[in-house]
This record gives structure tokens, C-alpha cells and sequence, in this order.
């Protein structure tokens, strides 16, 4: 396994994460992201991280630099399904997700996308929201 | 990793396998997706496959086995990302995916899923495919 699978769900991706990240499996899903973010127009991504039991300062890392990478691209970055427990030691270990918003689930994810695309001024030019 | 996340997408279910399955994933698996479609209600199960690049006989059974679980349960199944190769190597096993419906992406996969609910005769009692 060398790549994480991206889906396109209407005008979002989606991306589910399972495995262990290691930098080069983290690298190639940036580069993979940041690829189908321009390919396809996308204005949301939605990370699933629900079969994760750790966050660790990389994977942390990772997530803000997807956020900010998808920010530049013109497109909102939502980290969903979390596992209480993993909130719980990202702030006891000092990491906030600055700049990440999260959902409770994919669903939940996917309206925070479409209500944040509403409200944004150059989301009109792409068609409403609503499929 | 002991399970395989199954995430709700309106009426559908989503399953993206990334990970070699072994016997006990695959038990969990269908454990798992089997009480989400009883507790959900959902009529339609997606199963993206576009990380894997050898799908045996095994993986072959397991996913026919879902789609017949799931057939009883009233939801209908389909595979989805199917890389070229995997294709191939499933004839030249003579591995057919018996009773298993097959889209490109999971796009197509929720079209055709839609297709067929509104087709559905038992369908129309859960209200419009459409969200």
C-alpha cells in the first residue's frame, strides 16, 4: 500500500485514513491531494479518521498542512470522526489542529462544507452547493 | 487495525478496503456492515476497491458474501474503482463476482445504487432516492 485512495463525491473528496502514516505515505497523499484539488475544482475535503486510535504531532502536522494547502487552493479541509480518547491526548499534548475544522461525522462533515460553501463569496460562480 | 471504517453517507454506506484482508477483518467486516445496514436503514452499499492491486479468490468471496448479506438485509451492493489489472487477473482466475454489481467510481456507484431504488418496488416506502 503506497497511496491513500482520494474519492470524489460530488464536489468534495473524500479521504479515508486506515493506515499508519509514515512521511513518504504523508508526502504522496499531499501531492495526490493538491493534484485532484485542481483537477477536479473541488471546494471541500473531508478526511475520515474515525479507524484512527492515535494522533501523534505528525499526523497533526499533516492535517494542518493538508488544511492549509487545500486553503490555497480554494477549497476547505474538514477532519471527521474522531475518537473521543484521540481529542483528549491531541490536548493534553498541546496540539489545538489550528486551523482544521472537524465534524462528528462524514454527513455532518459534508454540511459544514455545504454551509461554509453558501456562505462564500466565490462559491456561487460553481453551481449551488446542493446536488 | 483491527476494523475497517464504514461511513454513512445519507441512505448509503461507504467502505473503502486499503489493507490485505485476512479472515478475521473480513468476519469483522461483515459483522460490522451488517448491523449498520439494520440499525441504518440504508438501501445501498458502496465498496471502493481502488487501492488494491490483487484481489483473490478470498477477497472475491467475501465480497460476494457482502452483497448477498446485504441483498437480504434489502440493500444492494456495489464494487467500485476497480483497477484494470484486478479486472484481468478476476477472468483469468475465473472469479465472474457472481451477483455483484460493479461502477467505475464512487460516483457511478451512487447513480446506479439511486437507479435502482427508484426502480425498486419496496423502494418508494422510504421516501425519494434523492436527498
Amino acid at each position: 500500500m503506497d497511496r491513500i485512495p482520494i474519492l470524489r463525491m460530488g464536489e468534495f473528496l473524500l479521504v479515508t485514513i486506515q493506515v499508519d502514516m509514515h512521511d513518504r505515505l504523508a508526502v504522496a497523499l499531499q501531492d495526490d491531494l493538491t493534484e485532484r484539488i485542481s483537477q477536479t475544482g473541488a471546494h471541500g475535503v473531508l478526511i475520515d479518521i474515525s479507524s484512527l486510535e492515535v494522533v501523534d504531532s505528525f499526523i497533526g502536522r499533516m492535517l494542518a498542512n493538508i488544511a492549509a494547502m487545500s486553503r490555497i487552493l480554494d477549497a476547505s479541509t474538514v477532519v471527521v470522526g474522531m475518537q473521543p480518547a484521540v481529542a483528549i491526548t491531541l490536548v493534553e499534548l498541546g496540539l489545538s489542529l489550528e486551523g482544521v475544522k472537524t465534524a462528528l461525522n462524514v454527513e455532518k462533515g459534508m454540511e459544514l462544507l455545504r454551509t461554509s460553501l453558501n456562505g462564500h463569496p466565490g462559491g456561487l460562480g460553481h453551481g449551488p452547493a446542493k446536488r
